[in-house]
């Protein structure tokens, strides 16, 4: 009976087949271990030379690291660990021999990896993070059905430049002339949800950061939200809920690639509403009593981010920040005319910044001179200005990045591993 | 109580309050009838002179069509039809009074709309388009991850051409040259199944079509699914059960957006596997016999498929094409050199092409040969021809067009207005 081998618990002591790969092979000689995945798990299968034919021990001998396999066995149960189980090897049939595998036992530089991204998702950690990748996109999309959100496919190829020009891709189109990829789809969501009420985005997005950090890639996932009539602070509740929502759901389908990945559980089974929050003006007190010689009217920095989480069990909301440093579409506080209604969430183990939002500037005036401040009048912002002219409703929303969240969670130190193929400043291929 | 109108129907001669936009307005002067809506649906209020304070009254007369709204009243049932629900306005409240509104009940031509995009979405009709592809996507969703797809996001920027040459999107990327904007995940999703097995994408994808017909967008969301150790029978299993389930999903879930888009819905309640399974072959004998002079090696055009559907109740799988006239990676069919195991699935209704798959060359050889007489060879497919010698299996995939897919549910004919933003050769705005 053909299973997969997430399923291998179910068939203790019956026959069964495992369509997969050789993952990696220990011979005495006498008796061999060979250690299977077909992608839905690994299980150790054993086979002992004199209890089966000659031609499949040859087969065990001859199958090398990666080899496409169909294997078929007797499963039992693990006689020293609970709740591991093995196959007891009857055939092994080679589908096709894989020549010298390129990434072995040893250490491989990232550069290596990376250039054999292609093969390197088969190892156990990169399997491991794809699927927990996978976990947290199904629970986004299940945060946001259940609370009503629509998912609003916004425009990859766009003309106006939501997050600033200096990390813009360019394209000609056709006789349109230059336009860009999307850095984010906010405005475009902006526009939606004054049909839908409430929605989200959730696809690839660009910046052609020239920056080489571990937390930059010039081709990223975001998923934006964006909701009519909700106000600054129900906005940080309904983050603060979507990445507790998040964490329980990896917690509770994830356990075994979290064990791959040797991720400690106690700080994610700490992640519980409500987050701390901090305006940026107590933000700023905090890091000059910690020692910190920072003045009001900067950005934050990655220390400055560390020192304001370290001390925390849950992420951090730094929110209403100085006007003067944040983008034109952020709603000024009815309180203060240099205070914008925004917040980042600052994640905790230095995951650094998981999320930034703000409510919407909702007034046609203020938009529109904030939108001239920043140099960006004309045709191209006039249908967002339009959004202010008809119907103008209070509305808040923000964007988080997978990667970053996804690197958090499974303790990945370098978003690079967390996208299936990145892209960075040197690097396009494969 | 504030509530949203999807669920007003529990809450009857309750007092409740709405936030949203008017929708319409009609008014004899002495009674007011206004529609409402919030994003979740639409609602009738009424209003009667007498029965409300003088300056409630005059808000009722002042404000306009898609203004922004917040409304009190009582929920009643319609006197004369089922299921139907009112609202009895005690209070009315502007948030935002609209200016005069560009897209009134008079027609408007499609380019007049389609500048108008970002208002456009409101009207009820792209309302439940939107909804309604929204389902679709979650549906996709669930298909998948219910039969053990792993979602893996393949790469947008890419130094390679899946589809061939003419139709590419250029970008400059740094010191690496030209790059692509992503015409099909389809190459890498092959590399990440042999890693979780089975896989699928669902990103946006892109072709510079000169073409300006109902069915061509510039930039279209797809749905890429891949599995090891499917063929292509198989294959073909899995595309009309994944169809199976949206159109069960949209009939349970979108009955009253399909109300609105006045879908006759006998068409899909028919949609039921098994679909017709024609090879390439047959459908040419069938297209000859009904008069068609196509011959053996032709492509099948919009006529032609057609033709082929037009006695169907369900889609039609042809498959098994003319090798000449088929992409590089298709596996040639063992039993004959000048076929491919592939398949096209052509929806009813004059829904035209929703899915192309095949199984995938898994030879080594072959398939170099085949990528070297495409004019592809070189460092681009290297890492493609690697997944046929580390551990090649049989495998195969198939994508899907949402737009199309979306098209054919609502019954539209003009696949723009299927998606919140089309792009297309002359539209690239707002």
């Amino acid at each position: 009976m053909y299973i997969l081998i997430k399923d291998i618990s179910d068939h203790v002591d019956k026959e069964v087949t495992i369509k997969g790969w050789l993952y990696n092979k220990r011979s005495s000689g006498k008796i061999g271990f060979l250690e299977l995945r077909d992608g839905t798990g690994f299980v150790q299968g054993v086979v002992v030379k004199n209890a089966v034919e000659e031609h499949i021990w040859e087969h065990v001998e001859k199958v090398t690291q990666e080899s496409s396999v169909i294997v078929t066995g007797d499963v039992s149960k693990h006689p020293k660990q609970e709740g591991v189980f093995e196959l007891q090897i009857k055939s092994l049939e080679i589908v096709q021999l894989a020549e010298e595998y390129p990434i072995t036992k040893k250490e491989h530089g990232p550069d290596f990896l990376l250039d054999n991204r292609h093969l390197w998702l088969r190892s156990k950690k990169q399997w491991a993070i794809q699927r927990v990748r996978d976990e947290v996109i199904q629970a986004i999309y299940d945060f946001y059905h259940n609370n009503g959100f629509v998912k609003i496919d916004t425009p990859i190829m766009t003309p106006n430049a939501c997050e600033g020009s200096t990390t813009l891709f360019g394209i000609e189109y056709f006789d349109e002339g230059e336009v860009f990829l999307s850095q984010s789809g906010q405005l475009y969501l902006e526009a939606a949800i004054m049909s839908v009420g409430r929605g989200f985005d959730f696809g690839p997005t660009f910046r052609a950061e020239k920056s080489k950090t571990k937390r930059h890639l010039t081709e990223f996932w975001m998923m934006d939200a964006e909701a009519a009539y909700v106000e600054h602070e129900e906005s940080m509740e309904i983050q603060e809920n979507m990445i507790v929502f998040i964490v329980e759901r990896i917690l509770e389908k994830c356990q075994s690639e979290l064990t791959i990945l040797e991720r400690d559980l106690e700080p994610l089974r700490k992640i519980k509403a409500p987050f701390t929050r901090l305006t940026y003006t107590e933000a700023i007190e905090k890091l000059n009593s910690l020692g910190s010689d920072i003045k009001f009217g900067e950005d934050l920095g990655n220390d400055d981010e560390g020192m304001l989480t370290e001390d925390s069990d849950v992420p951090v909301f730094i929110h209403k920040w100085p006007r003067e440093i944040k983008p034109f579409y952020m709603k000024v506080d009815p309180e203060n005319p240099d205070i914008v209604l925004n917040n980042d969430l600052i994640g905790v183990e230095g995951a650094g910044e998981l999320i930034g939002g703000s409510q919407r500037e909702d007034d046609h005036e203020i938009l529109k001179s904030a939108i001239k401040k920043e140099g960006l009048e004309g045709p191209e912002y006039q249908w967002y200005l339009d959004l202010r002219k008809y119907g103008s409703v209070p509305h808040s929303g923000f964007g988080l990045g997978l990667e970053r969240t996804v690197g958090w969670i499974c303790g990945v130190k370098h978003i690079r591993e967390t996208i299936p193929f990145p892209r960075m400043i040197n690097r396009v291929r494969p």
